[in-house]
């Protein structure tokens, strides 16, 4: 036990050296990392102590090469015939992943997506802690969702100093998403997780995380189609 | 007016001759056309009638030639001087992306974020239709979520059989992903909109895709961090 310890608090320094080394991850590598915590999340569930890279590949359908490679980013390496330590590589990722710490957002927009986010606890298991919405229709402001109070937008500026929130969540109607971006940023915001399908423009030290749940349900019905048609010619 | 009917008409036998023609377009421009119809659906509102890509390019930040390569599979060409007709391409780009059609779906997993999508009545709009959940947790089964009813899982296959629900929403824990997806695809479901950070196999004719909501957050952390560092170090 000791010896996990003592190794996870050697990796946890490597992880803050990272840090320090200032290094922006390739996006592909950050997108894979968690895959791999998930797998290894389950293994560590199941008391396993150690896997290789050939194991985590045969089950995430990614190349051992490019799993070495991805963890190598982490300046974590595997032991020749033993491979990786489990508990210490789970904890090495949550930890630099950010799960570890919480992050608090904002959210803009409390109507259909921006109240549904609103109800998803498992945020704040990933680090993001989401501690108010606002809104411009009198009928939500003042409510309270699932614990969150709803503010009016024009509340925005005196309560991200009073809270000291870094990100914002953007659930407004396509139209509004321009300006209420302008607006975030202008009140503070250094991040934007951008929900809607609109690019936003941003000043270039402002993070944009576009993630637009209608343009994989896009990609999902073309395929769904394909398949159907090709199934029929195949008839 | 007729004209913009006609016009439509005859692209929207076009988008079926797309079909017909069986291509499956690549996943980068079926991702990009939705920030198309974004847009476009602005300049409709706001009575523009025809657009460029060049305009289209730098609403959106993509080049004018790839824009017009990605409008191109959907067989439409714009005028010389003129460009694309604005009501016709919106129409176009809704109908061959699947909006306007409706698409049952099933979600598995009643839990946060499955709670979370239940509440999301935004799908609706871009051509998904929930119709019922399930879940194992009895707590859970017989209660009503924001109008959808959750089932016990084993009431599944008699209910995909009286539904015919080819889509299914996967939001189990991590742990549970691979064997739901598995009795998903076994009682008939078709396409799986995976939403776990857990890479789930499926046979070769189901499609997957991955939306990992928490990965992203990952991505946003990590450029957040860099950001501040790269502040700091500036000062």
């Amino acid at each position: 036990m000791s010896y996990f310890c003592l190794k996870a608090k050697q990796l946890f320094k490597m992880s803050d050296d990272v840090l320090k080394y200032n290094i922006k991850l390739p996006e592909p590598t950050l997108r894979r990392l968690p895959w791999y915590l998930a797998y290894l999340k389950l293994l560590k569930d199941k008391g396993e102590e150690s896997v290789s890279s050939t194991q985590i590949s045969k089950e995430i359908n990614v190349d051992a090469s490019q799993i070495a490679k991805d963890l190598s980013f982490l300046n974590i390496t595997g032991k020749t015939r033993v491979g990786y330590d489990v508990s210490s590589l789970v904890e090495v990722l949550e930890d630099f992943l950010g799960f570890t710490k919480t992050h608090r957002a904002f959210i803009f927009g409390a109507g259909s997506l921006g109240a549904a986010l609103l109800h998803d606890n498992g945020l704040e298991q990933y680090g993001l802690r989401v501690v108010a919405a606002f809104d411009v229709n009198p009928k939500k402001i003042g409510t309270i969702i699932n614990g969150i109070p709803v503010y009016n937008i024009n509340d925005y500026n005196q309560k991200r100093e009073e809270l000291q929130v870094n990100i914002g969540i953007l659930t407004v109607p396509v139209d509004k998403a321009q300006s209420v971006a302008d607006q975030m940023i202008e009140g503070g915001i250094k991040a934007v997780w951008n929900f809607t399908p609109f690019r936003i423009k941003v000043p270039k030290h402002i993070v944009v995380q576009n993630t637009s749940i209608y343009a994989h349900l896009a990609v999902m019905f073309n395929r769904l189609t394909y398949n159907a048609i090709e199934k029929s010619e195949k008839k």
